[in-house]
């Protein structure tokens, strides 16, 4: 009998189930909207519908090998306690397993969402076949993922990987973390956003980008991206900003770990044409080991879906 | 039949070879000097013969369980190869397994120094009964050593934990690798002269720190922690300096890996008090899991002999 496994992949704007197979096959998917403004209880009920909603689909027809769930944030995954989560308001210390568990009564997995889309590339992507893996996701945040001989890295307990709050320039921007300078502050789609509004208060900012603003758009990365195709120089600036972020970072994992493939995923890793330069000059610029022996940065090939399908491959490879 | 151990130690100045036995116990010594002006293969002679000197005077006695050796500098563990190494200059790309080899005509362990040196502090020093362990040893420069689940963490090429290269200061001070802003720009002893040396050009150094340097004495970073301890501003300024560049370093590691237990070692950390407060105040403003959940940092209980006893665990934990 074929098996399937559960996916869930829970954002602050969008709440993804899916149903796939052993060979990565996605067969089934509920779109919710996540609603995080109807309360943390009500998301809970939410997602745990659907999850049955799916399993009692196909139970019939195929045997379910599990239910694996990724929830944004600083997660404990010992005892499933998310510690904060930007992307959640109103849930900080929120017992998401004992929540999760009360309404499904059957085991499933939880975990940090970008230690997922990691483990979902490893297993069907851009890491596929790879025995360590250093992921970033590149959204309005940061997050990281790392695979050490195939398995989620999770330190003593279970926030490692927090890769976007390494701290790249010490007196530099503010982040959500408390922290000045970290990665995130530089090359999330948010970081980028914040680059262009400050080139327009400081009074440098190109034609292009003060038209952007004059039309009362909200302003987004992708139109920044957009611009900077178009070969607006303010837009390329900030975009060479988020590449020697992400160079100078990736620099450092590679002194540190010595790990031969990295993946960036999440939205902004669209824009690559506009800042790999940059930051493949800077991991050369910073790192010795590279230097002496490159290694693969690659783009994530699952996008969006590499967080669902890493949560239901928790469950096949369980 | 009780078992010992050969640990060997080979440094710039020095090269120790000692004989362990199976509860850490250092029962023989050879203390010889490198002499690396020498020559390498000069150096491997002498090196092998100290071996072998002791595997005689104890091998009717006691059981030899194996022989481990530490070098410094980047050593690709697979093939032996030393890709680089400021302590052993023309040393570069030397096969230093094959040249051992050769020599020995038996088996033995080849580690990177720093490697060593953590694994000897988690066999019997600070980390003893720790399962991870980041190792960080401040000397001339500065080594890492990652113990993951209690194994080195050697990386894809063997080259990891490169803990003294990570940027800091993106437009810093020039490193020996070549980057600039690396930790061990800041925080070795060298680090600590030349910020000392920087001061006196800049005509901004105290009175201390100018009477040190009139004596005519070669300065060193033991010198320049007198000056602190007895209260010289210049002097203190440089081991704040010292703890920031530590603390940033620290925090990253912190929110990449998650550990609990950080050990520094070398002997730079000698001057730990004039450090300390900078370095715990840097590590607390840039790591929220640290704020969330504070772990161990620990000076080295081993000190300077922690590679010996590390370089001799080799041997009995195969």
């Amino acid at each position: 009998m074929t098996r399937f496994a559960i996916g869930v992949d829970l954002g602050g704007t969008n709440l993804r189930v899916a149903a796939v197979n052993e060979n990565g096959g996605l067969f089934d998917q509920l779109s919710l909207e996540t609603l995080v403004e109807r309360g943390r209880e009500d998301v809970v009920d939410r997602l745990t519908n659907g999850i049955l909603e799916l399993v009692n689909r196909w139970k019939d027809r195929y045997q379910l090998a599990g239910i694996g769930v990724g929830i944004p944030g600083i997660l404990r995954v010992k005892d499933g306690i998310l510690v904060a989560s930007p992307n959640l308001p109103g849930w900080e210390n929120f017992n998401v397993r004992a929540q999760i568990a009360k309404r499904l009564n059957s085991p499933f997995f939880l975990e940090n969402d970008a230690n997922a889309a990691a483990l979902g590339e490893k297993w069907i992507g851009s890491g596929k076949d790879v025995k360590h893996l250093c992921f970033l996701t590149m959204g309005t945040g940061i997050g990281g993922g790392l695979i050490f001989d195939g398995k989620i890295w999770h330190g003593v307990s279970g926030m490692a990987a927090e890769l976007g709050h390494v701290t790249l320039y010490p007196g530099g921007r503010l982040c959500a973390c408390g922290n000045r300078g970290c990665l995130e502050a530089y090359a999330a789609a948010s970081a980028v956003v914040k680059a262009a509004q400050e080139m327009l208060q400081e009074g440098r900012a190109s034609e292009g980008l003060q038209k952007l603003a004059a039309s009362g758009a909200k302003m987004t990365s992708a139109m920044i991206y957009d611009l900077a195709k178009a070969g607006d120089a303010s837009a390329q600036e900030i975009f060479q900003m988020v590449g020697r972020a992400l160079g100078m970072a990736i620099a450092n994992f590679i002194n540190i770990f010595d790990l031969d493939t990295f993946v960036l995923g999440g939205g902004a890793v669209e824009a690559w044409d506009a800042f790999e330069k940059s930051m493949f000059e800077e991991v050369a610029l910073r790192s010795y080991v590279w230097r002496n022996d490159p290694r693969e940065i690659l783009k994530s090939s699952l996008g969006s879906q590499a967080g669902i399908f890493g949560a239901a491959y928790l469950a096949f490879s369980k």
